[in-house]
């Protein structure tokens, strides 16, 4: 049998565990496989697009765990009262091939998402960082603050978003955060002050969410809503003044903000930071710049962690997926084919 | 909600609708889409290689869905009791990338693996073929003799295996077909009269189950045992003497019979003698050969086959993959974030 977490089981268990101890552990997962970045096998994910959006899926392996995702990309889909984003992921087990454990990944994407973005600001966000502006308010907004508040500890936000029925959602789930909020009349006035600067907009275009002079020295730039071919969010002049990093280089090539520069900017991925390989941040005026795309080892990271949590819980159901035969050869012999007359006339 | 076939509901839509016209209806879906081939996006699958076996995803998509395919394939599992082969596909929507159907595809495989050999065998086999040998007795085997029987009247089968202890298993699952069934007591013995040749043997290496002076004229080999790198059945001399057919040119290439040939060698894709732009079978004395490895395609087929067939029946489950929040922008909303204490303790 394969383990499921489903949607009422992944909302379930993320009430049982809390989300601040939820962020933390969920980030020390990516954190730690970041840090065996060599270990996993790794590759530019495999998208279909297609005219009314894209999608993909993403594999990646260890030498003991084979995972992937499904993920879509739809900006219409709102519209029509659907998500842009929906996922699913898997893992099995490289020595037999057996898929192990399936689940819902809308909602796990969510949280890795946030939790990577925090991770990374644990490394590239000044020491003191307490104030965040967060441009774009849709289905990622209150992860992101969740998660910058349990793992780096940020205390007051700075939000704007272009659509004014947006506020009153956000505001609603954040009530209960301790977090103060401020909403701004514009992404000018909500990037004062802020010691990082989110960017979560979804408009499948080339955007300009920051313009250079809205980016003053020392501050560190969470870049995460331009995530494909002519999807981006910041003026490219302050991708010049930034110190890049990037989850897997060919991948932000082709995705993340980067794609507005040449092929051969130099950018530091975010695993040779963590791995002690290079630096960081290295002084208070430096801009930092976090051109994050999503990368499938956040996924296997995920998916790990998840499986570990819900293993002698409630929070999974056993599905039949697998087919297994006493007899690995008589997989015919699991059908019992009877003489009788077939049941169910086929009207195809 | 997604649909949901697992194992018990296959097993039990497999009776419910009988071998014979499952076979010869998903054939006819199967041959349906290599009819329309250029409407498919396709691309040779993505691989994941490790000492033990390979896992293996494969994409492809029409203007209306998209589809895909785990599948894994480990030649050691069945010493550890384990099946070689194991899959699971899924259908999604292409105008939302929702999905919509998840489905078992270890027994799925098999069915379709047979299908589409028969579907080939009717453009490619001489007309009044009646009898086949089938060299290899192991998962895929049954399937294959029920599937000729279905679709090309197969009266006859002459059977090989080098394992002794096949036999029993063989002989017990055909009890009901109507096939008379011969024991050879080797391969040479076993292609002696016949007018189709089927190799499904899985030993991951470069093998030669037939050898040259083993073909006559008019015979119809259909080659499914090999398919990966290094992995072959037929002595290159058959194919040298042989009209080859193929799914996907690019993908064979890599994994079939054809890695044994220069690659440039004449081949002609399946599609196009379905399509009817191509010759398949154009004399009683000519030698085809059907190099087949399995593509994308195919599993698309069975995947929109099965969907159709479990409509407003009892063999699915509905099963919550996706999250559904009422407002796609409070993905958030759904976890309903109270502000007690955590339930569940991590000691990850």
């Amino acid at each position: 049998m394969v383990q499921f977490v489903g949607t009422r089981h992944m909302i379930d268990l993320v009430g049982a565990i809390g989300l601040d101890g939820l962020f933390r552990k969920l980030a020390a997962y990516i954190e730690d496989d970041f840090a065996r970045w060599s270990e996993f096998e790794k590759t530019p994910r495999i998208a279909a697009h297609s005219k009314s959006g894209v999608i993909e899926l993403m594999p990646t392996a260890d030498h003991e765990l084979y995972g992937f995702k499904y993920v879509n990309g739809h900006p219409q889909n709102p519209v029509q009262g659907l998500q842009t984003v929906t996922a699913f992921g898997m893992l099995a087990d490289v020595a037999t091939g057996y898929p192990e454990f399936l689940c819902e990944m809308t909602i796990a994407t969510a949280l890795r998402t946030a939790a990577t973005s925090a991770m990374a600001a644990k490394y590239l966000a000044r020491k003191n960082a307490g104030t965040m502006a967060l441009i774009g308010l849709g289905a990622q907004a209150e992860f992101q603050a969740y998660a910058f508040k349990s793992i780096l500890g940020i205390q007051e936000l700075r939000v704007f978003d272009i659509d004014p029925s947006a506020y009153p959602k956000f505001m609603s789930n954040m009530a209960q955060s301790g977090i103060r909020i401020t909403k701004a009349a514009s992404a000018e006035e909500a990037v004062m002050g802020a010691d990082i600067i989110t960017t979560i907009t979804a408009d499948k275009r080339r955007a300009t969410i920051l313009s250079d002079n809205m980016v003053g020295a020392g501050v560190h730039i969470n870049a995460v809503g331009g995530d494909c071919p002519g999807k981006t969010e910041l003026h490219r002049d302050i991708l010049l003044r930034s110190d890049i990093f990037v989850e897997f280089t060919p991948q932000t090539r082709i995705e993340g903000e980067i794609q507005q520069l040449d092929a051969d900017h130099p950018v530091t991925e975010l695993w040779q930071v963590i791995a002690g390989e290079k630096p960081g941040r290295t002084d208070a005026g430096q801009i930092t710049l976090f051109d994050s795309v999503g990368f499938a080892v956040e996924d296997f990271s995920a998916l790990r962690f998840f499986r570990d949590c819900v293993q002698d819980t409630r929070f999974y159901d056993d599905i039949d997926l697998i087919a297994e035969p006493a007899d690995p050869r008589d997989l015919f012999g699991l059908l019992a084919i009877s003489g009788s007359r077939p049941a169910l006339a086929l009207t195809l």
